[in-house]
């Protein structure tokens, strides 16, 4: 499959290098199409791996990944232009952390709204589903990193087979089924999103992302 | 010991049984002196149960639970009085959950600020400690009722005896101490609070409050 993947941060190369290994195409996209990460990106991944503008990955991708900073995400997907995302699947990583006041970061949006809401209004007919932002890069695409693969991963979103394809997603990531919840629409995102101020104190005081949560019953 | 218990509802229901069953001697207080849920209580509960005014709790114990409605706690704790809270370990189990907007609730406060810290510097020479507000009040009290107790607590506070006394008194209901997470001062009850937007969904998809998280590594 065609995948763009919007951000060349970790996110974006955790996911980007995932998908190659797993034999999709993907293109890397950012602000401007000589970008130095991505490109070093490309070279690692092989002739699988492609660079270009937001524009250019949104238009590649039948799936798009939203890997770019919280604060940067509508900017972004405006960039990647609402043309090239119509109907398209975009898998929304980001998280509205606000590091401008120091450590630690609050939210841009919270409570009464989320980024993925704020994200599934500006483009109405793309189908958002939020997913794999209550976790470090390395977990995402490497469950088995901690606990043996066995902790909880969550998804919000409007569209009940764009949620399907993203669970098949998830599990040739190496994630069990059974450890990804179905939170139901995209308003849901305010809960996992709202996760964010428990995780960077737990990061704190781990000293390591290494950790994850896990729902038992 | 003797504990003050402040709210008459479920939380203080569990809370002040779990108290007793253990030896203390638990006031239980509301807003009147003759309230019909704490004394239904206290005839369920024999001798060591008595109930009163919230000025009569604070007056009594030497550590006092709140387990009052997050929207009525600054007010429960000004009738409980400064001076009879003074010194004392408070164990706030709040959540500033607003319902008047109708289902999901949203948070009366939260980001950069949270109840517990609205208790703590309303109630500066109080020893406020947040915990156990991240699930339901069976588990509270009883967390071998989900995956054979193994499941997270939280503990946030600006005092380190404090939160010792209180780990101390959290084994004694049944929890591992290794399952008790110290998350630093009291503004880190933000992150334990803002988990109550992704507990309450997972409560209306679950259709059932008996579940809860585990931190794993």
């Amino acid at each position: 499959m065609n995948t763009g993947v919007l951000g060349t941060g970790m996110v974006g190369d955790a996911i980007g290098t995932k998908l190659v290994q797993l034999g999709h195409k993907v293109k890397m996209g950012s602000r401007t199409a000589n970008n130095e990460k991505a490109n070093a990106w490309v070279k690692k991944n092989g002739a699988h791996a492609s660079a270009g503008t937001f524009e250019d990955a949104a238009q590649f991708g039948e799936i798009i990944f939203n890997c770019t900073s919280g604060t940067g995400s509508l900017d972004a997907l405006r960039s990647a232009g609402s043309k090239n995302l119509s109907e398209k699947i975009l898998i929304d990583i980001s998280n509205p952390l606000d590091f401008s006041k120091g450590m630690p970061p609050s939210l841009t949006v919270s409570n009464t709204d989320s980024l993925g809401e704020q994200i599934q209004r500006a483009f109405p007919d793309v189908r958002v589903v939020k997913t794999l932002n209550t976790l470090s890069n390395p977990l995402m695409v490497n469950p088995s990193l901690v606990n043996g693969g066995d902790h909880t991963v969550f998804l919000s979103g409007n569209d009940a087979e764009a949620k399907a394809k993203v669970l098949s997603l998830l599990v040739s990531f190496g994630w069990k089924s059974g450890n990804v919840i179905d939170l139901g629409d995209i308003t849901t995102a305010r809960g996992t999103e709202q996760i964010l101020p428990l995780w960077v104190r737990l990061f704190g005081m781990f000293q390591t992302p290494m950790f994850q949560m896990k729902i038992v019953k």
